[in-house]
């Protein structure tokens, strides 16, 4: 990992773009240097310039709590290529919603199995680069979406312990045997009138999660309409479960 | 109303038991005498003494935020006396859980729909009454079940400007019309492993309400197992909409 630029915004939070060999990233720590931070993963669709502003509230909200949060590129987001088969399966995906067709397992397959595939290791990747910064400690918390990638970081990642999920993707069938395997606790996002999610199987996959501790929380205004008393929920899931002794 | 007892409880909570006529009540205010606070109505199932614990407990977070909480007995809980179709309605249901057959729309209508008729004029009633107390001046928020009394305030008491429903209960058919008219902010809470609940009736009892900010937050634990959080996050909805100006 390179940083590649350091400033500060305003607010005194430390931004520091990074690459993580080619792959850019970007990290945000307290203004108040911490040692030993609990870090959130912010997941994401793909595209960190266009997808900065939500990025960097969402950091604040992490860095006012004191921990440090961290984003990387998705394989096929900003200027990363996408391999042929994506640009495929994402054609694929638009005519269908153009024609008003239902979308194919086999498209959301094709769209969402292999970015799970290559995403995961490079996020893994990034943990362990984060994790050796003295700034950082742990434990590890992810947010957001592409949910697929959020659940299979959750099976397979044991130092994330904590995940809030936001259900505004595809699924693809074979991630609901992997939902059964988390049991970490889980507070999971759903827009209820999001045109382009399926409700329903937002809905299968909250039940199909092993978790103990899982939340659905079910809101109005469209994919992009999460209100914002939702992130300081989000926050507080995450302070009771990032924070040794939990705070309230 | 007639207060039938006053005392403080050990955090200073002034308690004052009631009766409207016949039916018992008890009416919470804040330990530092407010002039025209807001007010919660509690709804519950049935018999405040079986209840009182979970009541005084909701009652303090409405009165650490500087709201008055109040709860009324429902017909034929407690003391009251239950009519002969209510008896035979739950008798029926009784028999039909046992037996592990479904608990037919009759039953749910004979159970439910005379409980609602004669409940919410009483609500009503004592609304009146609380309301002209000099203490208590609304807005006037709903917290708790049944959740179609909770439904049918909402339509018919426009003194009612937010509502905390608990889906816990079996709800009439004829109740989802009733939703879709309701078009006050809604907090709606769902136990997803509540083993005596329709999962499915109270997903679709949500998506029914009209009301443009609706929220749903379905948790573990079975019937009675709603998590603590869940009250603080019941508290700030309230906060948010019984408070002029509103508060985080």
């Amino acid at each position: 990992m390179r940083f590649v630029s350091d400033q500060r915004l305003a607010d005194g939070v430390r931004e520091r773009e990074f690459t993580l060999g080619e792959i850019p990233g970007i990290l945000w720590t307290p203004a108040s240097a911490p040692t030993s931070a609990p870090l959130i993963l912010l997941g994401h669709p793909g595209g960190l310039r266009r997808m900065y502003p939500r990025l960097v509230a969402r950091a604040r909200d992490c860095t006012a709590q004191g921990f440090a949060a961290a984003t990387l590129e998705l394989p096929g987001g900003g200027d990363r290529p996408a391999s042929a088969a994506a640009e495929q399966a994402r054609a694929d995906l638009r005519r269908a919603l153009a024609a008003g067709e239902p979308v194919t397992d086999d498209i959301v397959d094709r769209l969402v199995l292999p970015l799970v595939e290559k995403a995961v290791p490079e996020w893994r990747a990034v943990l362990d680069a984060l994790l050796a910064l003295p700034e950082i400690g742990g434990p590890v918390g992810y947010s957001g979406g592409v949910i697929s990638i959020g659940v299979r970081l959750a099976v397979v990642e044991p130092r994330i312990v904590a995940a809030v999920l936001f259900a505004g993707s595809f699924v693809p069938r074979a991630m609901f045997a992997e939902a059964r395997r988390v049991t970490i606790p889980l507070h999971v996002l759903l827009q209820w009138d999001d045109e382009g999610n399926d409700r329903q199987m937002a809905l299968d996959l909250f039940d199909a999660f092993g978790s103990a501790e899982k939340t659905l929380h079910a809101n109005m205004c469209g994919h992009t309409g999460v209100p914002r008393f939702e992130g300081e929920s989000a926050n507080r899931f995450f302070g009771r479960h990032l924070r040794t002794p939990p705070s309230s």
